[in-house]
This record gives structure tokens, C-alpha cells and sequence, in this order.
């Protein structure tokens, strides 16, 4: 089985695939950007196309996303929803199903416990898949992890799929 | 020249038609509705669905969408924020120019002042647009008033264009 995860945003999406047989292992990872010099629109549709070539290039049986949390403003929480609205349905198009974790459960999945620091988290992403580095940028790092927290779910999964 | 209408959201999303020549006339007005029984993505689909629908129904040559204000709480605006960027990567797919207003401009673009109650302005689509009654329900009619705001900014338009 192969699993897409998305780690969402309107400047850089990370994206980590990892194939899933007796046990995992690392596929591909990277990030879409999109710059601020060019307009909302041209934004939003560079992260459609690039979803939709994702999705096309590793046809992915299942994708894990990371849910989004603000304390920050409201303003940059509706620009990072329209990114993340527009993700979800490039995705949708598709026909693949779409669970959802929070940051507390990846640090959980991952690193054993809520409150793991970013290294911690990192260092065992590199870990579990045998890496030689940890992968970077973060948003890649933080991508994969979400990929993997879907994957240790086991049975539970249909409890994040999203509603 | 055609100039279609939004009024976003994610539950109703309000669309209104407008045709100008020497003077403008009612096209067409509508919602598109999504219900809270689906899913996210099937929700996000059918919105990106149906306004790539009334773009190939009407062929807009311009596009006026009101701008999203929320003192609410930062969830519904994700929420919110993930139903407009969809709208908003539809019509960008389209390569129809989109412009934005607030609720303010649009006020007092068609009544006259920025703090005019929304009968005044459902009152004011009504008679500039020569229609017998309110065009309902009321997110068809504020669509309309966003169309109608877009074709009275004349040569301002570009101050309005999506950055």
C-alpha cells in the first residue's frame, strides 16, 4: 500500500510518500512552493495541479493530511483554509480517501509521546525508514510523519478518515 | 459583457448573473447548496463542480467575489477560508479575472452608504435590476449586489483584482 502525506500550507506544501509492505519504507518526499510575488488565484492553482500530479505520479491508496491549528489571527486563517480547501479537493477529484491527524497525535505516533520536540519527531522519521539523514526541508520531514502516524493506526484508521 | 456574482461559504453559495450594456439586466440568480450530511471533500467537490458549471453556462467575462469577515471563532474561518479557495482555484482554472469587495464597498456602491441595512440593499438590486420582487434567497440577492458593485467601479475595477 502506498501513503501520500501532506503537510498543508499556501507558501510550502510538504509531501512525503512511503510504501507500506511488511513493513515501511521511505518512497519520495519533497515540497510544492508557491511564491508570494504571484496573486492568490495563480497560488491556489499551482497547489491544485501539483496535488493532482502528485496523486497521478505515486497513485497513492490512501492520504494522511495534517490538521491545521491557529491560535494566530483569523486573517491568515482563512488564507491558509483556502490552501487547504483547495488541496482537499484536487485530492477528492481523485477518489482517495483523506484521514486526517492532528499534531499531538503525530508527535504520539511517532515519537512516543504528545509533547516530543520537532528533533525528537524528526530523528525518528529518519529512523523507522532507515534514512541516512534526516529529510528536509521540514515541511518533507513533517509530511512523512503524517504518512507514517496513518500507517500505525493499523484498524483504527477509519477513525480519522475525514467527516 | 457578463459579470458573475459570489457570495461564498460553504454551506450556501450565492450566484448572480448580470448582463451590461448601456445599462445592466438580471441574467440569472441562484445558490449552490452543500449538506452538512456529506463530507468535507464531497462538499468541496460539488462547489468546484458547480461553479465550473456556471462559468461554462454563463462564459462571465469578469468575476466579483465578497471578501470574507469574521470576528468568529478561527475554526469556522478555516472552514470558510477551505470553501473559498475552492471557489476561487474553479474560476482560476477558467482563467476568468476575479475581483474581490467588502461587505462595506459593496454597501455603499449600491445604497449609497457603508452602514445601510441589507433590506436597503436587497431594495436597491430589486429596482436598479428592475425586478419585481427581492430576488431570494438572500445569498442569490447579495450575490447580485457584488455583480452590480463590479460593474459601477467602471475604470477602478483594477484596484479590485485578486493580488
Amino acid at each position: 500500500m502506498i501513503i501520500l502525506g501532506i503537510d498543508p500550507g499556501l507558501a510550502t506544501i510538504g509531501y512525503g510518500v512511503i510504501e507500506a509492505k511488511s513493513r515501511i519504507s521511505l518512497v519520495e518526499y519533497g515540497i510544492i512552493q508557491t511564491l508570494p510575488t504571484s496573486t492568490l488565484p495563480e497560488r491556489l492553482e499551482i497547489i491544485f495541479k501539483n496535488i493532482d500530479l502528485l496523486i497521478k505520479d505515486f497513485n497513492p491508496d490512501e492520504v494522511a493530511i495534517e490538521e491545521l491549528f491557529f491560535n494566530k489571527n483569523v486573517k491568515t486563517a482563512i488564507t491558509v483554509g483556502e490552501a487547504r480547501g483547495v488541496i482537499l479537493v484536487s485530492l477528492k477529484l481523485n477518489s482517495v480517501p483523506i484521514y486526517e491527524y492532528t499534531p499531538l497525535q503525530i508527535k504520539s505516533s511517532i515519537a512516543g509521546y504528545g509533547r516530543a520536540e520537532k528533533l525528537q519527531v524528526q530523528n525518528q522519521v529518519k529512523n523507522i525508514l532507515s534514512l541516512k539523514d534526516i529529510p528536509k526541508p521540514d515541511d518533507a520531514s513533517d509530511a512523512l510523519a503524517v504518512a507514517m502516524t496513518h500507517y500505525f493506526q493499523g484498524r483504527n484508521k477509519e477513525m480519522f478518515l475525514i467527516k
